[in-house]
């Protein structure tokens, strides 16, 4: 059976654990008002005034970021200084839009006649696509509309330049964005023509004659000889004929993310076997233990099955943001935990380690190991060891702005008869499931600690299924019911267990999912991975860091029989559950001056401590590492 | 004791072996003429008629160092149809050379007026050193004079530009390659002024005020804000002041080459220890078990110490070429293992490896492992995964080219009382020790069997020593005269057995060098060989092929205990030794649709079986990796 639910808006849900809760403070007390001295000291929010040159392709699209988050903070926490930097970017925005509704800083000031010209590489949809969602929040969650309806005549410019129809261009961004985007803008207005123009976009990318190959010709440029290379911007074949997830990224999983909504608007069981099949390819074939995806630095794309470098991870930040809202997508037409799973997984560990603890440092390649003497002083081409304060391609740090600024809305989903938690973590939310409304109080320490306590309060008794969310991660979850045991097995649909009954106001149900240290394998084809474990307890991954272990991480190996012992940290890192255990460390004796030997050395007891990894590089700077050798 | 000597010419060596010999056969019958073709294709032969566009700035140096290989082969093979293209060759770069000696294709093709304005990026010295050397191999092996005329004037206006004196410039090249070729010039010729041009390359290096940025103002570009960042081009200081070996590889491994020759010259002790601290950093440090070295793809540069990627290696064949001529300066300036042994170690894996056993394929990039998967398509923007006929940038294989057709020259050395072996094969060899003619006939296996014997030719009876390098993979090597066993300790220096007598006709030495399997397992800093080890008999490294043992090499692992086996296959890639053994490998049982779990994978026995690294990518297309774990 499947549940057709609608996420729980942030407003509705009000944080207080120790995990997410600081987080979302630090995002909106240093994140988003140092995001804004950074684009404006950029530019980016002066681009609309079209009279600077310099603007990039793109740039529209992180101030578009920047609203977006200003908007959810905004709307759980007034600010009104904060209010008038939106406004007045919103302002500038629509003084800038032409008269038929096109609106495109790059090209408005740099190429005012060559509008539509390059798709394939030139972002204009996909900035469109970052206004639109902008102008979506700031209407559905500031009750502020101008920005919307200045989208929504771009929107109708976009819809009367694209399609299907005589006249017009048959085209489509080769960076996907626009797709999503006019979902949410479908939804906020119930104006169908953009699900059709959404529509039209999923359907007509990598059809034959080739677009791109059309443009090219057009523009005086050689067309890929090789079609299979539009792979990069997902177009080598047709949506529905794809079976993987290729090229860029961020690219694919805004697009897949879209294609879902699609889906499950229009109920094209074809679309969504599409999606599935890309879902479990990258499931179960291209995402790191981390929840980060797209392992290639060249091109930041998928690469093959399998391959998963750890210090050669790209596993850019925007992917892993991406694949959390391809994850929503999935989670929203079909409840079933390994969509719910893997959004945890992505933003307790590779989105969470995205951002440093205060919120002002950033990655935008999440490594699972990390050597810094490589990647210092620029030998290895790539980006440095350690979070940084901006980026020249500024997309990462707006993007984990705006999905913390609305985290609260990953949380739990009602429908009329149904509420589940996806996310466990302690606070409060409310639900109104067809007219009733339902108050949930939950206490736990999660991620540090599997008990959950869910409180439900309303005012008269109300017959709706709670479902609670029982990560693949727990072997063995167990639940209860004032103070009973429940028969989790009975009740259980796609990792959900469903308590359906008549709840009465104070009603509380426990759920305990034991938190066991766990050594993770990978697939026997994962080479990078041949020997070694990952350490996880929860859904926390753990990784060491020099300043617990030394330096050569590499060199620690964990025997099969060493036991790891969990402790709580009350004050390292803002609290959380560190690992120890005994290991092994090679003895350098009879090394010196020698590089290879034919015997072996010994092996010489060592401690090891990991810590989350979403925590690492907040202290000291030095080596990282996720896989461990198990001996 | 220090023991200078000179390296008995190419034509003085008859090699018979099994597995050099055949590929000198190879070099002359197919990469040869096939560079022929590829350098004639590619305009790289006609440059010199200084009429046609396109002329890249290294495209003197391609044709040079097929000249140079020419050289080489015709001297112990004549050729006639050779011979007439290099003296087609030489005849239309004689005529092309200016009125004041200088001569470059590209200079006077395309940018006429802007001779020795970009010192650091336009190889222009590069491509006179590649000419110098191709002259001087033409004359001493050839008896043709005429190339070496020109580019003595050519060396002479270069002399008359460069220097410390009054209105020369300070400037070197940001491609070494000038200073051994000068060295090579000043021996060919005797005129003390290429010694001292050389010299002053050598010591200007790196001086300040810096000559790239005097060059990059002049240029109106901007200098380098950081001075390190000159060490791409071994600049950021004084070579004498140099303690690691950085940058470019090839650049780094041609510049030290150049030095160690002026160190040699000059008796200059300071020098001396510069080339041996940098010797040092490479054996110790920076050096592939295959005897590749710049491990970064990135500027194809040395990187950091211990840092040896094997997927990711670049190991370029021309910087393993370069350091064996760096190995052979050192060793004729101080009789020493060490310099031989890398040399046997770069030329029997790396370079062996670098080209196809028909001569006609090549690897620019020799890396550690391979995996196609990745490789293909262009996925990860690096080379593709098995040989290439051809490059863009096509240093590799006529570098390779020079160095087979002169591979004679690296097997023995001689002083007016002494007579050194580097090198182990089976064939002849003629002497002159201060007068006294003497032959060695060498009968082995080598270096697939370590028994040598070596019978020693002379008219009457003569007083020498004759030195015979005991590899360091050697542990117990055993040496005897007419049959009667020597005590090789008592007659060791620098490892080599100095066995000083007065030799006679049809005197007989056995050297037995008993080859055992190893497990080389690296230093512990060098992360990517944590746990793992490589396979070595005698100089030979393996490889596992996945035509022999399958897909997903990296889940082979060799427990401990597990005995490897010898075998020589006769008919096997033209006869080599491989090894097999019991290995395991992991069950894919339960793995069905999962990237990640925490219980283990039960182990299944496998059989292994590896091939020669040199050997690899001469048969069925596949994966292939040296280091294998070990359990």
């Amino acid at each position: 059976m499947k549940t057709r639910m609608t996420p729980i808006a942030l407003e509705k849900v009000e944080l207080r654990d120790s995990f997410l809760a600081p987080r979302i403070a630090a995002n909106r007390k240093a994140t988003i008002p140092g995001l804004y001295e950074s684009l404006r000291r950029n530019g980016r929010l002066d681009s609309f005034r079209l009279k600077n040159g310099g603007v990039h392709i793109f740039w529209d699209s992180d101030g578009a970021k920047w609203v977006e988050a200003a908007a959810y903070s905004l709307a759980v926490h007034p600010d009104p200084e904060l209010e008038k930097r939106v406004d007045a970017y919103v302002d500038l925005m629509c003084r800038a839009q032409a008269r038929d509704g096109y609106l495109n800083s790059y090209y408005q000031t740099m190429e005012p006649d060559r509008r539509w010209t390059d798709l394939m590489r030139n972002h204009e949809l996909y900035c469109a696509g970052h206004l639109i969602e902008a102008a979506v929040a700031l209407q559905e969650h500031c009750g502020k509309p101008r920005m919307l309806e200045a989208l929504c005549r771009y929107a109708d410019h976009i819809g009367s330049t694209f399609g299907t129809g005589k006249g017009k261009k048959r085209g489509y961004c080769g960076h996907p964005e626009i797709e999503l985007a006019l979902m949410r803008l479908y939804r906020a207005t119930s104006r169908g023509e953009y699900l059709d123009l959404a529509s039209y976009f999923i359907d007509e990318r990598g059809r034959k004659p080739h677009y791109y190959d059309t443009e090219a010709a057009g523009a005086g440029r050689k067309p890929e000889a090789d079609p299979q290379r539009y792979d990069y911007y997902q177009a080598h074949r047709p949506l529905r004929d794809q079976t993987t997830a290729e090229g860029h990224a961020v690219r694919a999983c805004y697009l897949f993310a879209g294609m879902a909504d699609v889906a499950a608007e229009t109920g094209d069981a074809g679309l969504r076997k599409a999606c599935r099949r890309l879902w479990d390819n990258i499931e179960g074939k291209r995402l790191y233990v981390t929840g980060g995806i797209g392992s290639g630095v060249h091109q930041e794309r998928f690469t093959v099955d399998y391959d998963l470098p750890d210090e050669r991870a790209y596993s850019e930040t925007c992917a892993s943001i991406a694949l959390i809202f391809f994850a929503q997508r999935m989670l929203h037409a079909d409840l079933d935990r390994r969509y719910a799973d893997v959004m945890e997984q992505a933003l307790y560990n590779c989105v969470a380690a995205s951002v440093s603890l205060d919120g002002t440092r950033f990655f935008y390649a999440n490594r699972l190991a990390v050597y810094p003497k490589l990647l210092q002083r620029g030998i290895s081409g790539e980006f440095p060891p350690f979070r940084d304060a901006w980026f020249q391609c500024a997309c990462c740090p707006p993007n984990i702005a705006r999905l913390f600024a609305s985290l609260g809305g990953y949380v739990a989903s009602a429908s009329k008869d149904a509420l589940a938690l996806h996310l466990y973590a302690a606070g409060d939310l409310k639900a109104d499931l067809g007219g009733k409304e339902v108050k949930l109080s939950v206490d736990t320490k999660y991620p540090w600690d599997g008990r959950v306590r869910i409180r439900v309060s309303l005012k008269d008794p109300a017959a709706f299924s709670l479902c609670l969310r029982l990560p693949a991660w727990c072997a063995r979850p167990q639940l209860s019911l004032g103070g009973k045991r429940l028969a989790i097995s009975r009740m259980e649909k796609a990792g959900y267990a469903h308590v359906a009954r008549t709840w009465r106001d104070g009603d509380a149900v426990e759920l305990d999912l034991p938190m066991e240290v766990q050594r993770l394998s990978a697939h026997p084809s994962v080479r990078q991975a041949s020997g070694m474990v990952a350490l996880r307890r929860g859904p926390i991954v753990y990784c060491l860091e020099e300043c617990d272990n030394g330096a050569d991480l590499a060199d620690i190996s964990l025997p099969r029989s060493s036991k790891l012992a969990a402790h709580w940290e009350k004050s390292l890192l803002g609290g959380c559950v560190t690992l120890t255990g005994k290991a092994l460390r090679r003895d350098r004796k009879g090394w010196d001056g020698l590089l290879y030997r034919p015997s072996p050395s010994r092996r010489k007891t060592a401690s090891l401590k990991a810590v989350p990894y979403c925590l690492w590089d907040n202290r000291k700077e030095g080596e990282m590492r996720v896989w461990i050798r198990e001996e």
